[in-house]
C-alpha cells in the first residue's frame, strides 16, 4: 500500500494525529481534536502537572540514538515526576521544535516513542505544538495527573530516624543508554502510598547524593547517613567503572538517571515493609535520617565520610551522553 | 543593597522562586514549591490544557526584542488559547532552553515577562524546567484552565447561515511588534458565552483566511463569504502595506497574531448581540457561513473572489519577525 508523501507541518500533524486512537468522553477527553487546547476530565479533587523539556546535545544525541528513543524518554521521565508523588498520570502535551533537514522524520519517530511510553501507562496525548527550525531538536512534555485521595509525598517531610529506601539498582545509566529508557515506578509508588507512611519521596532523575540532598534541605536542613554496603549497585555502574576508574559505588551515588524512587519512611514502618513489601516492589534500606545536615557514607570498615552532593547543573558541565 | 550574583542553574532557579509569591491552597496550588511535580486543585469537572512553544529565529529575535518580551508572548499566546475555548486560565508551566553565554540575564528577563503577563490574568505559575544549552532560545509554556460549566465552543460547531464576526481590528501585528504583546480575549469570549450562542471560536493566530479555514474545515467542509468592507483593519496593516505594497486587507486577511477572537453566532443571535453587544465586547460583523467550501470575499462592487488561505507553515517559509 502506498503513502502520501507528508510535506509541511500541517501534513505531520495530519500524520500524527490520524495515528492516535480516537479519544472519548470515556477516556476522560471531551471536544475536538482539532482545538488549540484540549478539554479533559479529572477523577480527583487535586491535579498534578510536570514538565520537562529534552534538548539535543544535552541530554540525548539524536545522530545517536534516533527519535524513537528521545520521544520514549521524554514521555518517561514526566511519568517518573508523577510517580514520585504517587499519582496516577492521565493526559500530556507535546511541544517540539524539530529540525528542518529531517522534520516529518524526526516527527514521526518522536511520536512513536512518546506514544509507546504514553501507551504502557495509558496516558493519553491530548494536545501539542509541532514547529519546525534550523536549530536541534527540543521536545518538552507536560504530564497531568491525579494525586492520590491518600495524599502525596513530597520532598519536605522527612524526619529525623526515617529510614532511607530505594526501588532498584543505581548507576551508570549512560553506559547503555539505560537513561532513555526509563521505567517510571507509577504502581510501586501507589502501592508504596497504600502499604506505609510515606514522609518523602523522589525519583532518581539527578543522582541518589543530589536528588536526596533536595529532600533533606527541603525538610528543613536535615542529613542522612547512608551504608556504603547497602546501596544496590548496578551491573552498568560495574561495568562504567571499569572503563572510566570512577569506583562504581560513586556512580551508583552521583550518575542519576537510574528513575528508580528514594523514599523515608519512619523506623517502625520500615521494618515492616522490609518484612513484607509490597507485591512487585523491590526495596533496598540503605540508611537513615539523622539532623546534622548532609550526606554521608559509613563504610564497611565503620569510618564515616561526607558525600559531596554533584548535582548535574545544566549552566555548566560537559553534556551527559 | 548589594545582591548576590546568580550562577548556575540552581541559582537561576532559587532566584525566580524567591520572587514569585508564596502560593497556598486558597490559590488552588497546594504541595511545595520545590517538588518536580506541582499539586493544583481545579473547581471545574473539565480542564483544558494547551501548550505553545516558541524559539528564537521562528517566533522572535531575542537579540531585537530582549527576553521580557518574548516571555510576555510565551504567556500570551497560550492565554489566548484558553480565551478561545471561553474557559478561565489558571496554572502555567514554563520549559525553558536558555542560551548559555547568557543564561541569567536571559532567563531573569523572560521570568519578569512570563510574569506580567500571567498576572494579568490571574495565572499562577507552578513548575517549570530550566535548562542551558548551546542553542538558540527556546520557551515552552502550558497552560491549565477550567471550562466554563456553559460550555466551551470548538470549531466543529459552525451552520450554514452563521453570521462570523471578529473582535477587533487586523492585520500588520509584526509592523511594530504587537504580535509581542497579545491581548488573550478571555473576559470577552466568557461574556459572548454569556451572552449569545457561540456556535464554533478560535484565536487569531494565524491569520483570519487560515483559522476561519480551520472552523470550516473542522465543521465538515463549510465556506464563508465575507464582506471586504466589514473586516476591521489595524492602523499596523495600512502602514504596512504603504511600505511592502501588498494591500492592507490582505494584512488583515493573512498576517496572523493578532489575537482576536473570530466566532460564529446563528443569524438571530447575530441580530441581538450587534444590537446589544455584552459589556466593553468590541464586535465586527464580517460574513455568512456557506454551504460552498472556501473562504470567499464579496468586494464593495459585489464581485466575489476566492481567498486562498495562508496558513504560516513553520516547516517552510522565512522567519515571522
Amino acid at each position: 500500500m502506498s503513502e502520501q508523501p507528508i510535506t509541511g507541518e500541517f501534513g505531520l500533524i495530519e500524520w500524527i494525529r490520524g495515528r492516535r486512537p480516537a479519544l472519548t468522553p470515556e477516556d476522560g477527553v471531551f471536544g475536538d481534536v482539532g482545538d488549540d487546547c484540549a478539554t479533559v476530565g479529572l477523577r480527583e479533587r487535586l491535579t498534578l502537572v510536570t514538565t520537562d523539556m529534552l534538548m539535543d546535545g544535552r541530554h540525548f544525541r539524536l545522530a545517536e540514538v534516533g527519535p524513537e528513543a528521545v520521544g520514549n524518554k521524554a514521555m518517561g521521565v514526566n511519568i517518573s515526576d508523577v510517580a514520585a508523588m504517587a499519582g496516577v498520570p492521565r493526559f500530556a502535551t507535546v511541544a517540539v521544535a524539530l529540525p528542518r533537514r529531517d522534520a516529518v522524520a524526526v516527527g514521526q519517530g518522536l511520536d512513536a516513542g512518546l506514544r509507546r511510553m504514553a501507551d504502557r501507562f495509558s496516558v493519553h496525548i491530548v494536545g501539542g505544538d509541532t514547529n519546525a527550525w534550523d536549530g536541534p531538536l527540543v521536545v518538552s512534555v507536560t504530564l497531568i495527573g491525579e494525586a492520590s485521595p491518600l495524599g502525596s509525598p513530597g520532598r519536605s517531610h522527612a524526619r529525623v530516624g526515617d529510614a532511607v529506601f530505594v526501588t532498584g539498582p543505581l548507576g551508570g545509566s549512560l553506559f547503555r543508554g539505560r537513561h532513555l529508557r526509563p521505567e517510571p515506578r507509577v504502581a510501586e509508588a501507589a502501592a508504596l502510598l497504600r502499604a506505609t507512611t510515606l514522609h518523602a519521596m523522589i525519583d532518581l532523575s539527578d543522582g541518589l547524593s543530589s536528588d536526596l540532598g533536595h529532600i533533606l534541605d527541603e525538610s528543613g536542613g536535615l542529613g542522612a547517613v547512608l551504608d556504603a554496603d547497602a546501596i544496590p549497585i548496578h551491573p552498568d555502574a560495574i561495568d562504567m567503572a571499569r572503563e572510566d576508574g570512577v569506583p562504581a559505588l560513586r556512580h551508583a551515588l552521583d550518575d542519576g538517571e537510574d528513575f528508580e524512587l528514594c523514599f523515608t519512611v519512619p523506623a517502625d514502618a520500615a521494618e515492616a515493609i522490609v518484612n513484607g513489601p509490597p507485591d512487585g516492589v523491590v526495596l533496598h534500606r540503605i540508611g537513615t535520617i539523622v539532623a546534622t545536615p548532609g550526606v554521608r557514607l559509613r563504610g564497611s570498615d565503620g569510618r564515616i565520610t561526607a558525600v559531596e552532593p554533584r548535582g548535574f547543573d545544566h549552566f555548566r558541565g560537559p553534556s551527559p551522553p
